[in-house]
């Protein structure tokens, strides 16, 4: 038994979607009172610190409706049913910048928000990337704009809250501490 | 407007909650599509990397009814309506942990998911704690137990996944970023 685990009484289904599903759950505190916990599911997520040649990492730049803002991101994207994470991050890369990685790390994973959320992502660095396509095809309801910026470019983006996700500014500080770029 | 913006027609709301809320959002697509969002609403939260003067770091563990096990994090909390960033972190650290900061600095705020969740966490640095409760007073419905160990020690917590989750892990790289321990 793991320690504070809090047992499951009952759980109610409340919605079932196409990216999240939530359920509230009664539970049993470990001194013996009741509390009701609001749970969400989520497949999973890959994201990609992809670096070129020349030492630049690349960025998509996507309006993310649940801010009403646009946000500048390591490329990322949600695990498909069964899919491996590394497979996910290659695909994910490609689709949304047209490079393709030569060598690919697996290099942390973490969750998110463990409040109230199982997404659990998992970070790759891409490394000798290809450029194999041009244009982007992104899922075809997804519009995002590559950016390809040095590593103190990337930390003012940082500063400007242009870059304001969790994953990543500890991108931004894992290459900064590994000297990536 | 924003670039890529995606235009609501539509907002059903799902659920209503103590801590989230869940609606779908029918959008209008820059190229004139529609497609459904699923959103999280978050009231938004704090967290606080707290050094003692012999530069230990203090975290809690608790368990995460949503990850169906427990994580080692920095001290964090939900905002309440209407309350500051800061003095939530200031509030959230005395009932999680019995310390007071004498100094107490906002680094840096984030996003935990930006595909679904509008969750922004504030994150805080506190020095010069003084410990002024010995007993730990925490919500009614929370069970935490404190560590305190040095920066090694945490990134060791983290290579075996007790430390799991972004905005702690942001926090360790961000103590070896700037000698904070």
């Amino acid at each position: 038994m793991h320690k504070f685990e809090e047992k499951t009484i009952k759980t109610k289904p409340i919605f079932n979607g196409k990216v999240i599903s939530l359920q509230v759950d009664d539970v049993l505190l470990p001194d013996g009172k009741e509390a009701k916990r609001e749970l969400i599911k989520h497949p999973g997520a890959v994201c990609v610190i992809a670096i070129t040649d020349e030492k630049k990492i690349i960025f998509v730049e996507q309006y993310r409706k649940a801010l009403e803002r646009p946000l500048v991101e390591v490329p990322a994207g949600k695990l498909e049913p069964g899919e491996e994470p590394a497979y996910c991050a290659e695909r994910e890369l490609e689709e949304e910048t047209g490079y393709r990685p030569g060598k690919m790390t697996h290099l942390q994973s973490f969750y998110t928000s463990p409040g109230f959320a199982d997404e659990l992502v998992h970070v790759f660095l891409a490394e000798q990337l290809e450029k194999v396509e041009d244009g982007l095809v992104a899922d075809e309801d997804e519009f995002v704009e590559l950016l390809e910026v040095s590593l103190p470019e990337a930390e003012q983006l940082a500063k400007d809250n242009r870059i304001f996700d969790a994953k990543t500014l500890w991108a931004v500080q894992y290459i900064r501490l590994n000297g990536l770029a």
